[in-house]
């Protein structure tokens, strides 16, 4: 083994040669004409390194020689899957190279069981197809689900629109196989619903943001497919009277969706798409019910009636699937209509639903504050928020205000028993606030961990933890 | 800290005296009449060791304190909620402590959040009632509902019959306080539906079987109340056919239930109930949708279409709940009853459904080899099987070839690709099956995470890896 530290540039050749050499032809690119799109993911971290190499493998095998290799060499590895991560879990860093699970798309759909055992770097959206082909449906759904990966959510735990009713990823992966820090190979669960044997290290590895392993392969839990959904709207003059018919929803029923967007958001999204959505509306909510049969019907029913008392201008339902989804995808839609306006920095606190009210109007404090524009959306459901903050990075005060901006919304949802992540994961944009949420003693913990797996560091140090 | 390593028996009294001391009077018992109740748990291991003393702590701190002591003198800690396991989880060990949560019985539900905390000494089936009285639900329901605790629910990742469509007991703690070896209170998670800060620790700790801590409260989440379920029943000429039917059933849709019983399950619950039960059927299936209105009755034309394709000799079904909750209450029973035949080794295999009719085929010829009685039920909609194997403790041989009958099933089920326990845990009964089911790569990872967080190994020693 050699000794940590910084090598010199002749050894770091020697080093990335002798895995060229372990590796197939073009597995391992040097080429900073490539390589260079590989040093950020879509948080655009400023502080972004560069990568001795980006390797991209095929097989778990692959994966092994990496890893043994940089044990060997102490080299980081940051594991990448589409790059679409908004926390900088996949940035890269100076002397590390870059891990791109992007080749790894493998995927066997066995309708019989009810699971898909897939490679990370298929797209969620590619996951849902193919499953779709028999029948099925892979329930979680990032907005981004057509561009990140599979392997990707896992890293993040990654949630959606739908969790509301079912759950994150965690809840859907039965079994992982995982390559560990010194190129070991194991498997965890499989394609069993109930498995108790051993600690539930499937679910360990599951948000661990590549600080953990490398997770090659994973045994998915899939559904029969959706049944088609039912949708409410309904627009707000006050964004805590929507709040306040979120929590009475959601502590009423089941919803399938439900889903916020505040007046910045239903404009920008208008701008756009000129759907005749209420530009005047100070909030709209959008609810959907997959129930079955007349149930779905009699869910949009109640909501609508509890958008009504809770002081809703407009109320709309349609029980006509491809009426909803037009909704649907206004609300999908409210990322890329608000970065429009400037470049994003994209926040993903979440609060216990009673608290949600304060902290959407806590948020408007905020940037009048600071200044800066922020549009919120939200999973409004399970109390997970995406404040959209618009910023200049030409203009260094204006990204200065939106810096602190940044921390404050993380510090508020905190003070409202909050998280500061719900589903994007910690990576290192939101590290110097993991601390503030876990203390001490739970840090301390997970550090343990950290070094009972990757006792050298080189799992994507920074990020995670 | 003292040295590890056996005590004499002025020692042992001291270090006792300073727990006694330590802790409100009454909480240590050393009355032999009483603590020789907390010797075994429902697996009645005959290895079972004596307990110094048992604690029955109320709170979290008083737990802290017992395990502070118990780090400072490396006194074993057998951490044990309702005693109903069935894998000697909580078997006491020599020269150890018993601590019982049955004391710690609080909880608060918010129907807000729709969520409950509660300490582990309360019952499920009290859960479920406290829930229940605002209108909600706690799924997961372990035959032994009505007298297992929800801590062991959690430090066994518990399932039951509605798992095939609600999950384990895993996917609904959000989170839960532990005390650490050293007397460390930590809180993980919380009261929100999303949370990816830091790793996962709260569903490590989840099937950790007081290995790596005691959980001294959890945040339950709980969904509304189930709706009513539509229920149908058919009996089978062959066990086989039954099984198919499982499969087709399970690959086309996601009933509430879906259960399995021989006929010597069939036989032992209508020597009891007189149902009139059909005693000439080799296997019998219940199953249950609680989709809302016309949906359930669909879904019940759907499986019972299916069970008639297969074979089935009768098919009932029923959309009255009180008619279908008699044959669900049949499938509960047959645990007693068949235990009516004689003391049971009652094992816990899962396999992928595929393998389901092999695996129950093959329990019947080990059952002939072995020549003892074993009859078979299953929460078959997710492969999990309890064979329950009757035998004479008083018949040394009869003994000898029950237990190597325990053994053959688990070896049976790893050879399908299945696990030695799907939702009872390895306990210390199955441990001597879990390296050949994990592998050793996957026993050191294991291994790794019980060093890092009981380096002293004081918890549960013996038990779980």
């Amino acid at each position: 083994m050699s000794t940590a530290g910084p090598a010199g540039a002749a050894d770091t050749a020697d080093v990335v040669a002798e895995l060229v050499a372990a590796l197939p032809d073009g597995m391992v690119v040097t080429d900073p004409t490539i390589t260079e799109g590989y040093r950020q993911d879509r948080a655009l971290d400023s502080a972004a390194g560069t990568p001795l190499a980006v390797v991209r493998p095929h097989r778990t095998d692959e994966v092994q020689t990496v890893l043994r290799w940089a044990s060997a060499h102490r080299v980081p590895v940051i594991t990448r899957g589409a790059g679409t991560g908004l926390s900088g879990g996949a940035t890269a860093v100076d002397g590390g190279i870059v891990l791109s699970t992007e080749k790894m798309r493998a995927i066997t759909v066995d309708p019989v069981t009810q699971t898909a055992v897939c490679q990370p770097g298929l797209l969620n959206a590619e996951v849902k197809k193919a499953v779709a082909e028999h029948g099925l449906w892979y329930p979680p759904d990032p907005s981004s689900f057509e561009i990140c990966s599979i392997g990707g959510n896992i890293a993040t735990n990654a949630g959606g629109l739908c969790c509301v009713k079912y759950g994150v990823t965690t809840d859907y992966v039965l079994g992982v196989e995982v390559v560990l820090a010194d190129g070991t190979a194991v498997r965890l669960g499989g394609p069993r619903l109930k498995d108790v044997a051993g600690f539930s290290l499937t679910r360990l590895f599951v948000g661990s943001e590549g600080a953990l392993g490398v997770v090659t392969e994973a045994t998915l839990r899939l559904l029969p497919a959706q049944p088609p959904s039912c949708v409410v709207v309904a627009t707000f003059a006050s964004v805590r009277q929507a709040c306040e018919a979120v929590l009475e929803v959601a502590g009423r029923m089941r919803p399938a969706m439900l889903e916020f967007m505040d007046a910045a958001a239903v404009n920008a999204v208008e701008d756009k798409l000129r759907m005749g959505l209420d530009r005047d509306a100070a909030a709209m909510l959008v609810a959907a019910s997959d129930e079955r049969g007349a149930a779905g019907s009699e869910d949009i029913a109640l909501i609508g009636s509890v958008f009504t008392e809770h002081g809703a201008k407009e109320v709309f339902s349609t029980d006509d699937p491809t009426e909803g989804e037009e909704f649907i995808a206004a609300r999908r839609y409210a990322i890329p209509a608000v970065e429009a306006k400037g470049p994003l920095l994209l926040e993903d606190v979440g609060v216990p639903l009673p608290a949600l009210a304060d902290l959407v109007v806590g948020i408007e404090q905020i940037a009048a504050e600071q200044q800066v524009l922020i549009s919120v959306i939200a999973h409004a459901g399970d109390g997970n928020t995406h404040p959209l903050i618009v910023h200049d990075p030409a203009d260094a005060e204006n990204t200065r205000r939106a810096q602190v901006a940044y921390g404050q919304i993380m510090e508020l949802a905190l003070s409202l028993g909050g998280t500061i992540t719900g589903e994007h994961g910690v990576g290192r944009l939101k590290r110097p606030w993991l601390g503030d949420q876990l203390g001490e003693e739970v840090m301390a913990l997970n550090r343990r961990i950290k070094d009972a797996l990757d006792p050298a560091g080189i799992l994507n140090p920074g990020a995670a933890i």
